[in-house]
């Protein structure tokens, strides 16, 4: 850690303070309901800027009405260190998704102001708007608005749960569609220095690794074949002879199974990739028990760190499919792959990172991030950018989000040493 | 062909009015309907019945309420000949399945009948209730209860369509429930001589391989996991290495995959097999394209006409099942496969059968049932058996069946032959 005359401590007591209110507020039944743009969401944006008030932070919002909650620095001209995350959740989500990269930022930045620094630059706390698919199926809502990028047909999508448009409920949260619509930007990359979130780890390497802390190497991207199908024809079970089948399930079990294959392969050899088969289904209106079923809808999912590895993954998909359409009398329509890019985050930053935490002794390990997050709209802008995970058990997108709060204390310590430094010239 | 006195021939022009009738009285929208037990079999008895009195066969019911429509033998104590097949069908199936093989049999006697015959024994044509499983869920009703087969829970299951029972459906058709449930019966073994059943085929081998009809070596009995499942876990599509999956699709796809590689080297052994999945699918609440599948439900469905082999495949699935559960993390709870044995048909009688078609100028090839058929009821209780199959397009039990009426005419050429010949003496 580079020496410093004081050394910020997070505040802790703020951020069990502020989980416990966000528990409180947005709990509907088992889980937590952040709807995007709606009052779940709204909630907690309210609960962040009361605290952020009370710390005599400067509060903005803006067109897509994001907060933006600022300790103002030295040289307000300089561009500023943005340290945030989403605020909103899927339905029956849990606590942590997101909220925690949004209190890391307010604890940290409550340490800088209790210890008594003046960053050379603006440290902005940025709450944001829409990052889950869920409501208006599109990701980084509220990131996208914010540099201008939002494609303007989303804020026409109808939300999932109640069919009014985002455009709508964008206008009700305090934000102005029609400046969003226009491509009016807040941020920009000459505006912003560097980003950086903390996350809940999605997935079970921390536990599984006994580390309380993952800096993130990259965020996969994604090659989807969101509604593909195999069409075959429907016959007796037991009277067609395999000759004769057009079998739609024996063909996609040939198809996903080969994939799977490749998969491990491509593992063996070093290459980022995950494969997965989510949904899988014949039709329940036409299959039978002895029946051969002539349809089934299924997705293929690819997603790596690298677009090449993707590339090749979506090459094979397609080229198995024509390999495989014969030898079982079937069409495959995989359809266009839905994409995602990729993004890289700093290694610099990681870096830096990374000492910070060997300094205060906290074990880290390199990972990739298998799910997006806003902080890779930052990076594929060139903004340096960096992810911490915090362990976290049962995943995420559930109830059972499992955090431990001294997990999030070292993420923070981390945070904080990491943004006195930064910010000390 | 054995030498004989009178060649009779069958009445062709009595079975196109027949199907005609068939189809106008029972046709529903494109398909056809006769509801076992309901106004559609009936209609089908009722059509059955007129031409089996202008035929001046003598006519009885029992407590099935199945058509018995015999043309009297000389020695009336004799164990009668049954031809039959039933007259029922699926919900929109067509007009063929079933149906054919008692026109075949009033074409056939009525061909004895104008030829002056009077055979040896009873001839009796047998329209049978409910074979089909689409309506009580149950097959081989008509056939069980005319033997005093039938199991009494049977009785009280509700109709698919209408949640009226089997006992009050059979009451209405003028059957005695009560009589069947004590197990009362018409038939035994030691009472019927022999029977045969023409059907159409319900595979695509004999339009395949350009042959009018199939001699039916056996009825491929049925070994079925109905109701298999696969427990895994959901998880993030890219947050979860999968050193950590309990992937349900993966590891579905993983048995399905090898069972298939298992049927394709027991077929080339010799073996008579298949195996089919026709339905495969992830949970709809809870699957999603980026998230691993947690959970799967399939059908393994085998079938033979050798009890051996399906067992084997049986003990294989459980196997693979039980090896590929660590690779995945995975739990298979396949269940207890429902089994219906296969029969093996008399080779003396397709014998002769298959001399009948050749002195006749008639293209034969001999060929196992896939589908179940009420003969297999006849052939498991020891009576000698057999079964025509009659070339017809697009399968059956769809609006879409197509026999042409020479193929059929052909089928009855034979089946005329082959009754005169059996009861000369």
């Amino acid at each position: 850690m580079p020496e410093s005359a004081v050394r910020p401590q997070p505040d802790i007591a703020l951020a069990r303070r502020l989980f416990d209110a966000l528990a409180m507020r947005t709990r509907s039944g088992r889980g937590i309901v952040r709807d995007s743009y709606g009052p779940g969401e709204q909630a907690a944006h309210d609960i962040a800027g009361t605290a952020a008030a009370d710390l005599g932070l400067e509060i903005a919002r803006y067109a897509a009405a994001n907060l933006y909650m600022t300790l103002p620095g030295r040289d307000r001209t300089a561009p500023a260190l943005i340290v945030g995350s989403h605020l909103d959740s899927v339905p029956q989500g849990g606590n942590y998704d997101g909220a925690a990269g949004v209190v890391a930022g307010l604890s940290a930045v409550a340490g800088l102001r209790q210890a008594g620094i003046v960053p050379a630059c603006d440290v902005t706390v940025m709450a944001i708007r829409a990052e889950e698919a869920a409501w208006f199926d599109a990701s980084y809502i509220g990131t996208h608005a914010a540099f201008g990028l939002l494609a303007p047909e989303v804020l026409d999508v109808p939300r999932s749960d109640n069919g009014r448009t985002l455009a709508e409920h964008m206008t009700e949260a305090g934000g102005d569609a029609a400046a969003v619509r226009r491509g009016i930007a807040h941020l920009s990359r000459e505006r912003v220095r560097g980003f950086v979130e903390l996350h809940i780890e999605q997935g079970p390497v921390l536990v599984g690794g006994g580390v309380p802390l993952g800096l993130v190497t990259g965020i996969r991207g994604c090659r989807r074949f969101r509604n593909a199908r195999c069409h075959g024809a429907y016959a007796h079970s037991g009277a067609e002879p395999r000759a004769f089948r057009r079998d739609a399930v024996a063909a996609t079990v040939a198809l996903v199974h080969q994939l799977n294959e490749d998969w491990v392969r491509r593992e063996a050899a070093g290459d980022d990739l995950t494969f997965t088969t989510g949904e899988f289904f014949t039709d329940r209106a036409l299959h039978g028990p002895s029946k051969i079923a002539g349809e089934t809808r299924f997705v293929l999912d690819f997603r790596s760190i690298s677009d090449d590895v993707m590339l090749r993954m979506r090459d094979r998909a397609i080229a198995l499919a024509r390999e495989i359409e014969p030898r079982f009398r079937v069409r495959f329509e995989l359809g266009t792959p839905i994409y995602s890019a990729p993004a890289l985050l700093d290694p610099g930053v990681r870096a830096r990172m990374k000492d910070h935490a060997a300094a205060l002794g906290i074990p880290t390990i390199e990972m990739a991030s298998g799910a997006g997050h806003d902080a890779s709209v930052f990076a594929n802008l060139g903004i340096p950018s960096a992810m911490l995970f915090i362990r976290n058990a049962h995943g995420s997108h559930n109830p059972d989000e499992a955090m431990d709060i001294d997990d999030f204390a070292a993420a923070v310590r981390v945070l904080t040493s990491y943004l006195a430094a930064e910010t000390a010239s």
